[in-house]
Formats: structure tokens, sequence, C-alpha cells
């Protein structure tokens, strides 16, 4: 583990790294390259080792990387070496899309519940999930010990759900809402807005 | 507009800056601050100065920024002053949120049409839109002239749909499938992985 704190930026392309190496093991691959990586990732060779040497490194000069002991280290240094359970916020068109996401599998996270205030939904079933009461949401995160939440509510009310979810003991969270969150410090929060996205393409696509 | 280029990651900011200035006109606002805008995206007020001032500089030292004033100029700058046509390809959960969802109207985009090749989603309607039949996609993208896609589908056949829309015409897309695209150069690729950001979270969370 590391001595020294890892600037937020390497840490950001771990998880890139870690997907990678799960779809090559995957394809039943055993060894790889920075060199491959790289290719796949659109990352330079030089970075990805330097990106893992902070970690002590993980590969020798000339022999590549083991895949499944390297993603067995970036698990556990990402710390999904075990499943996180989360709760989901709001149970319109994206919090359904969200709460039935298959893609969660073998990454570290399990939707656990989902929620919302509106009386027309609540009660109704979303996959394997039924929708359950807003009100009662701090009562059953706190029992369930859940510490990661996804928000998928209208951004004005977005930072009310946020003030909640960090009353519950959610330590993380990933708002859908396109808003910037106030949370306190220890409480950490990650976006998803793709107009975001895409405003960073049309930049140079062009007119 | 910059004579040097511009850092992609300066270039990653800018739709930050827009969103929050917009917010702000929203609240009817007419000035702000590089320090107000700073503590609203949890970026350092001198940061957001030295990324403006690669455009010019857009304030003068101790009066603020004019705010319906930047926003023209970053959405000129991000070729947002007009609207995009987007397609949106899978109809699943995800495609059909995203093509429901309404964080588009004053951004710049606007979802036109959406595909599957499954017969059982094909005419069927998803909000204002029937699901098009994913074989007359190539057809369809290059007569509307749309150059930016979102592409929802499973992982397994995300590749051949983005080989599909580059010969369509189509310079960018949005991936929502959790695997990295090969794509021709001038052919820009963003992605959304939920799983990425919750293991950037998790690392700091600890166990």
């Amino acid at each position: 583990m590391p001595a020294k704190q890892v600037p937020d930026i390497v840490v950001g392309r771990l998880p890139q790294y870690l997907r990678s190496l799960q779809r090559m093991a995957r394809e039943n691959r055993q060894v790889t390259s920075s060199q491959e990586l790289g290719e796949r990732l659109g990352i330079s060779a030089a970075q990805i080792r330097k990106d893992l040497s902070q970690f002590g490194g993980f590969g020798k000069q000339g022999t590549g990387y083991n895949i499944p002991y390297l993603i067995q280290q970036l698990q556990a240094i990402l710390h999904v070496d075990h499943e996180w359970d989360l709760a989901v916020v709001g149970a319109g068109d994206v919090g359904s899309a969200v709460a039935s996401y298959h893609g969660f599998a073998n990454r570290g996270f399990n939707v656990k519940m989902i929620f919302d205030n509106d009386p027309q939904k609540i009660g109704a079933q979303i996959g394997e999930f039924t929708v359950q009461d807003y009100a009662k949401m701090i009562e059953l995160i706190r029992a369930a010990g859940i510490q990661i939440a996804m928000i998928a509510v209208p951004s004005a009310a977005a930072q009310e759900v946020a003030n909640q979810l960090v009353q519950a003991g959610v330590r993380a969270i990933l708002c859908y809402a396109p808003i910037n969150l106030n949370t306190p410090d220890g409480v950490y929060v990650q976006y998803i807005d793709p107009a975001i996205h895409l405003q960073r393409m049309t930049y140079y696509v062009g007119q």
C-alpha cells in the first residue's frame, strides 16, 4: 500500500486499468504489458507503469503483468475485493435504469434498495426491487449499514436528498442530477452528467 | 478563440463552468467571481482564472464575470450556441432513460432518434420516439446529418455499433457500455460507467 498520498488523477485511472484487465481475464488471457493496456485505453505505457509503481509495481521488466494477480491487487487497493451494497434514490427513468443495471456484477457493487417520495411509485416493482418510501430512507439505510448511494432525483431535490443520505451514514454519493452538491468533509461525491461529456466533444467536433 | 492548443483537461472543465453559470442565471444572478465559481465546483479560483484566460479572459480584476456574457462565450467555445441532434442506439433501460432525459434542454442537445435490433422493441414507443430498426440506422443517420450518438447496447455489441456509426458519419460517441472502443482519428469518444466512479470513491472510503 502507498506510503505517500497518491494524486487523485492517478486514483481515477486505476478503475480503468481494472476494467481492461477484467476484460482480458474474460478472454482467458494470463499476461499483459503496459504497452497493450495503453493501446486499449489510449494512455501511454509510461504513464501506466508510473501509476502502478506508486503502489509498488506489479510486473518485472520484460515479463509484463500477471493479469489475475494485478486484478487482485487493484481490487484490494480500490477496496472492491468485497461487495458494497448500494441505495438508489429516485425511481424515475434514470433511477430505474440504474437499479436494473447489470454492469455492477463482478465490479464490487450490489444495488440493495430504491426509494422515492411519489405515492404513485412507492410499492411499485422495478425488476427485483419494491420501491420504498423516502420517508423511511434514513432508518432503512442506517439499519442496513449502507455507505454508498446514487441520487437520481430532479436537481431541485438533490441537495436535500444528499443531506439526508449523509445523516443516514452514507459516505459516497454518485449524483445523476446536473447540480454540484455540498457535502461535509469525508463524504465523497462523483457526478454523471451526459451533457458535460457531450460538450467536451463538441468543443473538438466544431460547428 | 485560442491561438495555441488548449490542454484537454482544461477543455473538460469548461462544461462544468458553463453548467454552474447557467444555474446562477436561473437564479437571476448577473455577476459572479472565480472565488464563488470555485466554491461551487471545488476548483481553486486561481485555476478557474487560468483556464478562462486561455480563451482571452472574460472579467476585469475586481469586477468579476458578467454571467450572461460568460455563458454566451463558453457556449460559443464549446459549440453549443446551437442545438445538436443526437441518435441513441439501444432501447433497453439505459437507452430509454437517455432518450427520455430532460437534462439536455438548454445545454445544446436534442435526442432525435433511437434504434434497436430487437424485433420486440422495433416500433415500440418510448416517450415521443418510435424505436427504429437498427438495420436502417446508417441510412437514417446520414439522411438526418446526425453527428453525435450515444451507445447503450451490451458490451459485446458496442464496437460493431461504433463501426456502423462512424460509417454513418458520426464524429462523437458517448458510450454507456463498459468497454473501450476503437475509433478512427477525428472520432471522439467519451464514456459513462457508474462502476468506474464508484470505485474511485471506494478507494477513499476504505473497507
